[in-house]
């Protein structure tokens, strides 16, 4: 059991990248809830490839079909299936690749897992291509959080080392709204004109960069989450790993924490209009693996891209020797800014699937 | 269902800090598998509070009473219960605490969660202390491990933002055992002297530091973990959110993958004896979610330790109004250097049982 | 989380009755087992209503669709997707149905759940049909069970309290292709006869009948299953009640075994050509949880099909009064005799999990 | 993993027969509940052996001592620890079943899984003994359960093919509580004390006999349960074949319902009191794996206990040959009776998880 999460509201991807359809099935979505199949269509083109020379030239609309779970517009109870058909695939592109393992990519470990018997095609099962069922299963839960006054937002943190401002302390649904609707997910829009011109400096150089994540969720009510290995922390980890090219992920303060001294770290409580907040938000909302009330603060850091064009060596896993490999075929200078919606989807959700379990006494 | 992880060998823990014990049941142990009691003991004794003045004056001996599980010294098949009792608890220090919530701790989430029924003496359930139930759980797995040519070492990569060196490109179990030894987990000894006097000076600012841990696997098969949620990452990631006080998590270079460029980032493959290895490990031995065969590397940020002498603004939960709070009692001015033993632990305990779900080929 | 099982090997259930499509995701496969899939159809027509009145009248060919996880007939590591579009339809048969539940149905049960939102049209995600993608599933793990020398095979015990014989104590893959191949599928075959009289006489009084399916699986290795709550029963018991209409499960002698004694119902153990047997097997190959090595024997009780011609006495649920209803449509006065291959499916389906979690030694 | 159930409420049962002590970690309760504990000390003598001759002569006293999770008698949300000490061993009478495994027990497949290394002494991981952890943990959910309504309760149907009255058609917890008090827990004494005999008789021939308990759970809302794989019936099955020497379990009437035709099985739906009720209940309050609001009302079938005086047949494990055994040492005729209240222990914990689960919508 892989390619799935989630306790109550159960997700399942499925998909290759060159197969005939990638798509998703949802279990335990509350019945009732209408998806606004426009808004979703909305989200789910954030994090489709755009025409700057940002990202991959292939082309998909990926719009997709709903084969179970609604009825006129609503969730019916029953899982939800969505398939999302695979139009432009280039194989060709791809065929020294099935003996020439492509560093940085789940090439060889695959082949080690599945003894040569994988689809590895344009990534296949690990594909990015995997991230847009993902993302329908995310534009569901942030609809139906929406409702129940949860919002999640994100933004670019960085790119290639450059910094975006990080989120206020108590950033709006309208924030979020204003910086999804940019093309390029940023709050700093200039910082974001020196990162698209690193991409396109990497691109140039035949290379590609990386970029950190910020996101956040506004309206969780203080309680949500289970001590130790249930809390929201391990729970949100444990799915955001899953999204292809994420090696690292922090909370709060994050890694910044174990240089801080407590006293800066520790945010005083304090009451405001009878309610119980805190002056700062260093833990990110969490404390014990359990919400504080104030929003959920996390950050994913996104590797550079694997596929460069640059000439790189690499075996041969037919004649075990050393080889070189350059990669053709259509590939993003970097992914972190289509990652962006993939994160808030994976973190809607985990934060709905822990909502719906109901032992925190206020949903 | 939170103080528990695992899949085929499942981990539960329980005990409140004040209360009457602490302990574990480990399910899914294979038979037959000989525990060095003495050598369970040294592990657990890493983790033990020293007489340096770097730790808590807490003192516990941490001895685990075998309920079950183990028959001549062995595992039997049936799930392992270890107790350890609670031996000094000056539960009287913490009367105040009741009602104002420590800032950075568990107190007011707890609180939030079960309404006043949590027992938070000393922490409660969130207490550092149930760590060293999970290191029982933790140092059985190792041992375990170690008897499958797969060895798992840790030492601090920092301390108030003094580095350490980093691991080499191949650690090995002996540089493993002899870090082990060092009463300060360091490889940089001479960074470790900074380090420790970072702590004492926190602790004479009646203030405290934070710290990020380095954790390695050595001997692990390539072709380990699942795809997309399942991986080696998803699952170590989920489990090391529960070691109290950790806030990031990364694997290989983490977050600093994202300032790279794919060129840097990417590992090139190469034969080495007949086998495929890597030239460089930046991706911490982990492509896809699956292992690759190079060392497993990963890091855990530790923030500083929430409890200090120095006197915070917080709230009066019966009250509803704003207060301030000066914590007595026992307190260590870091915990980084405890946790590492633990998040050794916590490794050892997750990769264990990724080795026996079996679906990888080689173990 | 509901319409999914497995723990190794995952399985999710999708789709309504007059939906557009049903469908399964089979996540955990090994890759690289080859699927025939003219075997898959001819396993899968098994189940599909016959022509001699016995069954339904609805036509479906129920021929799946593979999205993903196959590549040239092979398993590939990846997530497996088939769907099976749903084709003839007449929901106009259903009106009245929306506010009068059938007796014996879910259709209250998941009004009282989804309030009114549910689409209940033909049993929705509770209908018989669903067995269909079921039977992809088992079907598939039918095929790479018998690769491995564990096979799975099924007839009915009973139908309308008319018993056919028991499966000799050591039942072979040849009896149960045998019995696969017939029409009616009994070892008795005039036993059988008179069981379709049965059916065919309750069908003529606008009635219906139920049955017993008698499962068993030979090959299994002794040792597989864990204590208590992880054995072979609990699992095997948990998938079965997920076929609709099953409302017992019992292994061995079952409920038989409580009018026996001690000396009557315990099996002696006794060695032939070397290997520990039992001479009779009133346990049904498993004992403890664990199988014995002997064919695993079950069994499972199937009410008579709830949807009958006869006028019932039901409730209005707009008006909460009481009402009558007649239902009219197309349905099974029998379904236990279409159940057998869906009870196979399941069983081959949570047996290959349990082997493919690797922690019984001789797979 | 295997000794543990439940999903948000989650109980691990630890220990073996003659080793130092068994208990159960029980994580997920709800915090602030009062236990009784008192109360749950009589509900775990209903299971203790009694002196009249029906049980075993092993004297253990079998009070829990509670490590952890209860604070000032009340759960404190962190996970409870009960342990009960081992005290009556007598393990010098268990001496030759090393070598030669008892027929109808566990024995032989604990040795085929642990190779020898299982602590099959009195049985182990496998006895009955560990019943008493289970109830505590259902004895407590009981006592849960009892403050929102819902009362649980049980009867020994039949002990060696002699029958009790069924539970009427609406069981009251005045009922429940009426038939807990009596020594033998039957509804119809004077059927009971024909039980007493069948059970007397049995023992006087050195022999044991088996019986089935119906267990029946009222105040449950319609609604709970979901579809498929995650109904009721589905998860109680699971943790009921969990009691050792239950061969089957079936729901309302079970196995009688393939007998039946549909006019006689389903249950009218009729409007009481402005409620949803149906007239009979045949279903045993489920539909669809989802409650009906009727009572659920279930049956488990206990076999004869496996160890008895009588000679037997069996294997030397070490030479591998055919040789007698004759098991010394104290068992019972009959452990349906003691089996009561670990059904209902069992059925109140799975209920009070999936209440806790919270997707119902009216708990």
């Amino acid at each position: 059991m892989s390619s799935e999460f989630g306790n109550i509201l159960h997700i399942s991807v499925f998909g290759q990248s060159h197969g005939r359809a990638i798509g998703v099935v949802i279990d335990g979505l509350p019945a009732g809830e209408e998806i606004d199949l426009e808004a979703l269509q909305r989200f789910l083109d954030r994090r489709r490839p755009g025409k700057d020379g940002l990202s991959t030239a292939r082309k998909e609309t990926d719009i997709p079909d709903f084969l179970s779970g609604l009825e006129d517009g609503k969730t019916c109870g029953a899982p939800l299936c969505a398939v999302i058909p695979n139009a432009d695939q280039r194989s060709k592109d791809y065929g020294e690749l099935q003996d020439k393992p492509r560093p940085g990519h789940a090439d060889f470990t695959a082949w080690a897992k599945w003894g040569g018997h994988a689809d590895m095609r344009g990534g296949g099962h690990f594909s990015g291509r995997l991230t847009a069922p993902l993302c329908v299963a995310g534009g569901i839960a942030k609809q139906i959080l929406a409702r129940r006054g949860v919002f999640v937002g994100a933004h670019l943190a960085s790119v290639a080392g450059i910094p975006d401002r990080r989120f206020p302390l108590r950033p709006t649904a309208e924030l979020f709204e204003e910086v999804a609707a940019r093309p390029f997910p940023v709050l700093d829009q200039e910082a974001g004109e020196r990162m698209r011109s690193a991409i396109l400096a990497a691109k140039n150089d035949l290379d590609s960069v990386g970029g950190v994540i910020e996101c956040a969720a506004v309206g969780l009510p203080a309680g949500l989450g289970d001590p130790m290995f249930g809390g929201v922390e391990n729970r949100l980890a444990a799915a955001l790993f899953g999204v292809p090219a994420v090696k690292g992920v922090e909370f709060g303060e994050g890694f910044r924490a174990a240089a801080l001294r407590g006293s800066e770290n520790n945010d005083p409580f304090t009451v405001e209009d009878g309610c119980v907040r805190a002056e700062t938000n260093h833990a990110g909302g969490v404390l014990g693996g359990i919400t504080t009330g104030m929003p959920l603060v996390l950050r994913a850091a996104v590797k550079p891209t694997p596929s460069i064009g640059k000439a790189q060596r690499t075996i041969s896993l037919s004649k075990l020797e050393n080889t070189d490999l350059t990669i053709h075929g259509r590939h993003d200078p970097c992914v972190a800014h289509r990652a962006v919606p993939v994160v808030e989807a994976v973190t809607a959700a985990v934060l709905l699937d822990m909502l719906l379990e109901g032992n925190h006494g206020t949903f």
